[in-house]
């Protein structure tokens, strides 16, 4: 297979120049085209004929517009002869609506994972999937990272002590678990109940937060609704102060004054697999360019994508040696 | 297989009533729900096992959003074991998209056939697709209805004297030759260039218009760019004024204001596949919503939909009578 | 669609015979003949044409055995022209390997779910999932049943003073959760860590369980160490007593000598999705075969299958009522 | 992937023969056998395992024994696991079957394509095919080169003075147009009304031709019925005389005497797409074997087909260098 | 579903005629048209929709011309929403390519299986496959009736002292040996080499045949080599006479004449699943319509198509009754 | 593609690493682990990344078993985007399942190809498959290997004065006939008839085998029962010792025991495609892992694998040369 190609669709072209600027070439151009009746159309303006080619589209507000232009450029990448294609999909929001929890509802996880490889993708490069199942709603192989090691490696650079790192939900406490066995610190959990999609209440906190400065970690920030809960409890158990980090940053509606508006949250860190807010000055965005550049170059030349993760999170790390065989 | 079950995404919920109304049965309820992070869920409201489905839903701006609601609304209704899933899509707008007049571009009106087919759906009900050529790309069954009758229908009660029926470019006349056909009217036809998706040059106009009423007919109109266009040129070549009609008034844009600042246009003639238009005084409205509903019946019942169309048009109607057998 | 067709493979025909007595029709025949080489066949002895046909058989060891019947019984009754294929899978073992969480591994719940696909099942009629994403691995459409409500109705008859309903893993509390509001009982979980497959260890329980006679709630019981576990955890928090309850009781390995060796638990209830172990005089089996046949009933009779869960697990209910459409 | 190897089926191996000049290599053996009920069998005489598979065979009479022939091949390299076989259908007959301009009719050229697909294609190299939307019924992608480059260039040698491009159909003027830019000459065209397959009746002619030399453009000639008509009719509007150009020859039936005996065409230029008749001494056949040769090296070589047609067709062309990106 | 649509293509309407005076019904009409450039059209004459349609077309020569129709029958079928389409094959000549004798060919029955599925086909209805595994090429379900009680009928009003049933093949011998069984007579068969595709070698007899009057059974007759060769090679071994029986005669190229100019041959019979030859008076054709008809009303009827085969062919006969479960 | 990596599951790693001794390469590790429900789980310890991945996994008993690890590693393959996956199955057992001998059966040869192309596999290495038919159940490419060449090798370095090939089954005497050939040696086969899967009775010897030595060649022993039946039937008509020869020597049951004591037989061979039993001193194994490993190479390097059967079998050899094309 010929060399890297780079696309981007007009989700996070930002994202994309990043990724391009580490692996040492130019990202090609993309026409998206809207006809007056409103239908999209792509057109690659790179060739691609046996190429290893790679659009970069998180699935972000307006999701359902770029998750269209998403789909178009990959059949448009097919048509033009691309050897591979691969769909770097940053955050995969779809995978929000992964279960069947009330009957005659659409699975939009499985039905969206089921339209990239209509449209013709070869495999699916992406990064903390709300649920880790969401992984089998993919026929085509899916490279799954983990952005823990950025967020870890910001937080080692800082002072640590009288830290405890804090999962929203117990439910869903793994991340958090992972982070605190990282920075060598403990963990606490809310408890959690959901009301409905943006409303979240948590009504205790497992383990111990007293007099202790939280470090709380989510994999999505859309509203902020469930930050601001969690920050709140934390209060009332008698967390000092707050640092909130999540791999996704959405912050939509008013995400943004809500959560500078709690004034026990002291640091707001969130990755750029989406396009961070304007106007949000305390946030600190840590960039996953290099690791996602770093997977490309790994699946583009054929060594071990898990090997990025060694001492990480052993879920994406490789296996242990064998020791024997049968 | 059960009775019918009528759905409707958020597109055109009263082009769906009214095909109840015709099917004398009550549209059942639908749920979308937007996540806060844009993604969208279907839920439907009724039992749909065995049932024959129908889920009307036009392709209209915003596009992606009713588009997404389509294929959702499918993935429901298969999940909910549907006896069959038709889609009613009275106006497949991506049909514009339907060849690679440039290279590495998308074909849209291939890729969202696909897609359909992939969301689970067995049969597409529509109306006048932009080139028939589009029915092709559909492997699932179509059922491909046209307006034709009920524009004829409208006009057969006017004063048809000195009437020409015009078709805006002559390398798409077929349409306008079968009204000039029922109307028992001559014909003619702009020589038409596309310069640009919403830019047209007409420079000639093939047959007699000179002092005649003339009546314009389009598939689709979005921004009136080409309608005005060929208006002007009939006014240049002496045509006295002009009714417009067309299957899909979409009207985008500033098209309104363009068609009625126009004083040669006398009429404008649409059908509802898509929703009027609000503030358009000028617009008459013919509902197909008639047509459908027979259609429907006739696929339920499991009865000749070409039927519907004897003495129409012979490329829907059935075929003649077989003389005899090989 | 002709009469309703039950067969059953070699796994559990005793909940095929009682299934069938509820539909009152007697279970068809099956053959299954094994060549010298170890090969398996399935011989179909009644006619399938245009028949609604239902297999049995839950995934209980020998697990590939009970597999390969299924499937080589669904390329029979497809080859038979059978009308429609419902796999009955009572327990869906398979799904425990849901995800990807050590790299390379392979995704057996979704590997299976397409060889179900491949081998021509239309439906798969089952039981409390691991997890609900799983339903999201299949690409037929999934009636997926809760023994919430036969659990409930067990409790019901008993005296549930001064009891709590507990979850061994927190992370996984939805179903405990529903069983409390069903017996208006508070909720407590263990904080659980998985160590290995069939290790787990509990470090705290969140709510209150002191003095209290707890309801542990799991969805399958294999070597029985999770449950001593939290058992164990449970008295060290005080709770006076255990009824243990599960879905799914395998009680493989010396499972059933852990579980009447351990004095807290008072009583062991379990479904009969899997066949209950001889010899294990404590175990409390309650028959879910009325369940399936009502599902049965009415997926042959097009009738809404969540009916049967009202009141019981909002999850599987019927959507309530529309209050409007858009 | 290893190097190219070029078969052909019985249709055109001269075709074959020259391209395989131009890539200076020698053609590879196919052994078609018939059975002595009708059958075909084909054997691929050289080694295909990773090799670059071509397979050139227009559908030319008897087409349905070539199309036959075609998929056998296929079916064999992919057998023989060939990397990537691609099907050279310089003349894509069945592309006249594209749409249902009747009821209950099949669309050949959807289902050929599908079955190319079947039988385990990987791409289609094609010519000028009878309505660009068919490039759409693929699902493999396909390379559609033009003629219209080749046609030009034999026009430049000659003395234009005074001629006029015409096409036969004002409904599928776009090559006239485009020849006519290439030529920098004006254009005209035959306003056709198809009565039946072989039978069109011309009764008008768009532009001005009184006078001048005309160059008839059209894609087919079959029977050359149309020919013969555009030719008439552009004799009783004044035209002079008569070069007749055509990408896909045929001439079945008494086409070549209907032609030869025709005065007013003074010439008649097809491409090698398909075998030239025996004894049509008038024929100026040109050849397309470079353009294919070409457009298989640059398929292998994974460098742009697009380059070929840069200043011959927009359509083909590469798109122009982007401005910007968003 | 709707009631029993029966269609036919050219190759064999008289045997579709006499299957629906059978049924009780008007066969329905088809239009095939020819292309000026050779490419086949199919038009159906009567509603399909919902309807239960069955295509009767054996693959007679000339075969690609007949397969082409029936796949074009096929799609038409399928686009006009058929309920059901059932592919009537009585002869599937491909079945002679059913195996990889020889490296890089093509295996033209399982690639024809595969187009038959790929235009839309639900079921295929055949008989007497030539090799029992060629059923396994399908994906769709194939109901495989046989012709051996038709011609044992034949047999059973006849004298039959002294006779021995004989396969010209004894490797596949199992049909002359059940008709043995159900003629209560003794079996013999030539061991056969086949040299060339029409050229076999007989050298040897098992069995007694000396002085007895032999029937050859033989599946088809294509030159009739094969059948001339046994004869010889029986009265080598002394046989006094001989009735040479098959199901598919196709006598091709000059096997009428070879058949007539050997003396020994008493008797010819073949079945109507292809057309008889003309100028063939020592042929007697026995029907298989009825047994069609019936397979037909089965299938459509939901009923056993086994039980036609009770007593005459363990194979195709319904398994024996159960006499009990696990 | 990156280099070759070779796996092997349980069944037989001993031939899986004499086949990567061969290619001069180590053995992967695969680590597959049980649930406590039974259900398995393969993880790959080596990076598959772009790599030509070989599963080495005949079907032996516990077959279900080893089929089941055989589908999970090519599904963690694939998972792990390897770039070719060649299931290497020396052994297809599954291929005695290959017809529908009676009626509502599986077929089991065609649905474990199905489920193989369903995990991903790209392609099938495989040897001596029990009918050649079984080829055409497979989607993707199979390459079959023979093991008659080694065989053949075996007995070359012995004296074969007064020697005789001996096919078990007249009906399947091709393998038999080829080695009497490479041996330069008559041939006979036994007259078999199959009462059921495990008992046959040959009631005659095609062939003179009076006072000679016989060599018995079969394809697979399971039970041995057909080969006491054919050495009894040899010894009757008046055989003076055997040799009994097979490619796959299961001996499963008590095979061992009752070869072992049969006094006609002087020797047992057998291949390595499967393991060879323990305790069976009389057994001589040959090894194919050398015709493996020469495949995996060829196919590695694009090299023809019929070469590798030049004088050997034409049905596995390359094509003669071509003397002319059409």
């Amino acid at each position: 297979m010929k060399g890297i190609v780079v696309f981007s669709g007009s989700a996070h072209p930002e994202l994309a120049d990043e990724i391009c600027d580490h692996l040492g070439l130019r990202r090609s151009g993309v026409k998206i085209s809207r006809f007056s009746n409103d239908c999209l159309q792509a057109q690659l303006l790179a060739n691609c004929r046996q190429r290893d080619v790679y659009i970069v589209q998180p699935l972000v507000p307006p999701t359902q517009e770029h998750l269209m232009e998403l789909l178009l450029m990959i059949d448009a990448a097919r048509g033009a002869s691309a050897g591979q294609i691969t769909a770097v999909i940053p955050h995969y929001a779809y995978a929000r609506s992964d279960k069947k929890d009330a009957s005659r509802i659409s699975i939009g996880g499985k039905l969206v994972a089921d339209m990239l490889a209509t449209a013709g993708v070869d495999r699916v490069l992406t990064m903390n999937l709300h649920a880790p199942q969401v992984h089998g709603f993919f026929s085509v192989p899916v490279d799954h990272l983990t952005a823990l090691g950025v967020i870890a490696d910001h937080y080692r650079d800082k002072d640590l002590t009288n830290c405890v790192v804090v999962s929203p939900d117990l439910g869903n406490a793994k991340q958090a678990t992972l982070l605190s066995r990282l920075l060598n610190l403990p963990v606490a959990a809310g408890s959690k109940q959901r009301k409905a999609d943006d409303k979240v209440v948590i009504d205790a906190i497992v383990g111990d937060v007293q007099g202790k400065r939280a470090i709380v970690l989510d994999d999505e920030i859309a509203t902020g609704g469930s930050i601001v809960e969690i920050v709140r409890a934390l209060q009332d158990f008698g967390a000092a102060e707050v640092s909130v980090a999540c791999t996704h940053g959405l912050f939509t509606g008013n995400a943004v004054e809500k959560l500078m508006g709690t004034d026990a949250i002291k640091e707001i860190v969130s990755t750029n697999t989406v396009p961070a807010p304007k106007n949000f000055p305390g946030l600190t965005c840590l960039s996953v360019a290099q690791l996602f550049a770093s997977a490309i170059d790994r699946i583009h030349n054929g060594r071990s994508v898990s090997k990025l993760f060694d001492n990480v999170d052993p879920t994406h790390a490789p296996p242990p040696q064998p020791e024997g065989l049968f």
